[in-house]
């Protein structure tokens, strides 16, 4: 990793393939992956259960155990402990905290998305080898971090791993993961399938920042910033730095999904923002028209990235989150709700746009951007 | 890593800590993770549900959810890929199809200890960079072994994560694990907490080799050997070398359980002979004796690691399972009923011995050694 101008590239834009995720390479294993794991569900009818087909290329995976639906995931942090490292490194102080609760929101954001309360979440903390634990403080750090996710979230940490992999793991390194398991009950909470349609409202909830997509991007472009990761991204306005504004927690939505639930809001449909930014809005199978009407206000983080990346809106909001971190569909009647119940829980939200009968594509109009079916190839 | 003689150490004892896990440096973040999580099963009264205290320092997690328990974890396969990738190396043949199963294994055959169905699993396979995935045999190779072993399980694979982690993950490596989540089904099945008690029978199943613990040891093991990996285990019997031997899949214990519990056998207590080899039969906490009788045949290979690491039989039996993958303490009268059913299944058994009043120790008879209550420290 380097913070030095003197190695960075020609200033054009810079656009996520660039930053070296290759995903015409990992394609052909993850469709094999998903073919081999499709042919398996049947195997749940020898128990008595089965399994929710179209929760087959969702976030989570759902399963009819009778009384209520099981849902499942497991899921990475991905290279966000990188930057904590290098920010470690640069000012002393430790990010574990607040990229243990990334690692947590990665789980849970996902696994709400088909409707489920999450109840237990386990850690997966490979470290490049015993020395990483002997930072009593980062480690101190990771476990209250990881708590007070799960304190928020109100999930049960049932326990998990702990490996040190010298040489699989990079030296100094360590590689952050969660699985949550979840229950949708009662069963008409699940939220995959066909009860998403035309006249749908779409309330998007307000993200911190990067939350923990784009970080290859993101730390690419410190190569291109005279004083990296302590580049203020406001000057004058306020010190806060790029590196630690990248370091902002992802905001934890299940108090959110939760909180709807107990105020009679059921959505039709949930998409977390993740990888593939706005493109995310078209996951659902289904034929549709998404119409954007108003765009929440970009954190500051992202709009000095699109800035030094010199991208335009397209590339933007086809990569990063662009303030939106979630985005629930519910019947328009119970948009405003839906609205002041994310507020009561903290977060912001709006009433964005809607759902209607046309080609399946995504409309932003404020800034005149199409997306089209081909835009998102997920399944 | 390193096959060539001139390296090797002088030739005294080798035991596991040696072979360069340093517990001590892992053990106090372990002990304050496992505090926080402690306090979190609290959150489950808020939906309605209650945690299983029992489970806590269990093998698997358990949440009391109503008309069954809910079962999770997840787990790491460690180091058998370092293994794994040197065979290739050295002989051109895949072995990721066998690793696959044993990183199913490592998730399946603990989550069963508490008397649990596994019914989803989630695959986690963190490589060190897109190019990992470019050799598609050892690509599929992975993602038929993995679908191979969900299919000898009767789970289904619900999904998972293949993130490309340069930086975090070595380059060329993989960091393989599995979540899973289960039913306890009908309820009785549950077997932590108080049903284990003297009088009963402990039923030792047959490993097929090293299993997917104890491969620290086996690799520093190599520098001792003049042919390393390609050094036969039993020459003038058999071509079959090490490095082979090693790769020889960890068995899936669930078809055993399942099978049991159809015979109408419900274990009281059950323990994964992995890490720690068979202290782990003293791993609940109650106060009892375990009086062994009969050992079963040790896998040649884990013959030749405790002769070339000069171990005597209390260290080779306090490190590695030596012929017993897994431990079922079932009433006396359900011994032989036990052992039947396992063969059946495929997997030989012996009727190893049984609990006593006493106080809290492990009696190897036919080996004279005794483990004591400070044996096995893992809660």
């Amino acid at each position: 990793m380097t913070t030095t101008p003197s190695q960075a590239p020609e200033h054009g834009t810079l656009s996520y393939e660039q930053s070296g995720v290759n995903y015409d390479l990992i394609d052909p294993l993850k469709v094999a992956a998903q073919r081999a794991a499709a042919a398996t569900g049947i195997h749940l009818a020898a128990h008595g259960f089965s399994e929710v087909t179209a929760s087959r290329g969702e976030s989570a995976y759902v399963v009819d155990v009778g009384p209520f639906y099981l849902a499942s995931i497991v899921e990475c942090l991905g290279s966000k402990a990188l930057v904590a490292d290098e920010m470690h490194r640069l000012t002393g102080k430790s990010y574990y905290d607040a990229i243990a609760q990334d690692t947590i929101a990665m789980a849970i954001n996902d696994l709400i998305t088909v409707g489920a309360t999450p109840l237990v979440v386990q850690a997966y903390w490979a470290a490049g080898g015993s020395d990483w634990f002997a930072d009593a403080q980062r480690a101190q750090a990771l476990v209250a971090g990881w708590k007070h996710a799960c304190d928020r979230c109100g999930v049960a940490w049932g326990g998990g791993e702990t490996p040190a992999l010298a040489g699989i793991v990079e030296s100094g390194r360590i590689d952050l993961a969660a699985s949550c398991t979840g229950l949708i009950n009662p069963k008409e909470r699940l939220s995959v399938g066909d009860r998403l349609a035309p006249g749908d409202a779409i309330v998007l909830l307000a993200s911190s920042g990067i939350h923990a997509n784009g970080l290859s991007l993101a730390r690419k472009l410190v190569e291109r910033l005279p004083q990296g990761y302590l580049t203020p991204i406001e000057p004058g306005v306020s010190e806060l730095t790029y590196g630690d504004a990248l370091l902002a927690p992802t905001v934890l939505y299940s108090p959110v999904t939760e909180a709807l639930y107990r105020a009679g809001v059921t959505p039709h449909y949930c998409a977390n923002i993740t990888g593939h930014g706005w493109r995310k809005l078209l996951r659902h199978p289904a034929l549709h028209t998404y119409r954007i009407h108003t765009v929440p206000d970009v954190p500051p983080v992202l709009s000095f990235m699109q800035r030094h990346a010199r991208q335009d809106d397209r590339e933007a909001y086809s990569t990063l989150n662009m303030g939106a971190g979630f985005a629930l569909f519910v019947p328009a009647d119970q948009a405003e709700r839906t609205v002041a119940t994310a507020l009561e829980q903290g977060v912001r939200a709006w009433v964005a746009g809607h759902v209607e009968t046309g080609p399946k594509r995504l409309l932003i109009e404020p800034l005149g951007i199409e997306f089209g079916d081909d835009a998102l190839q997920l399944r």
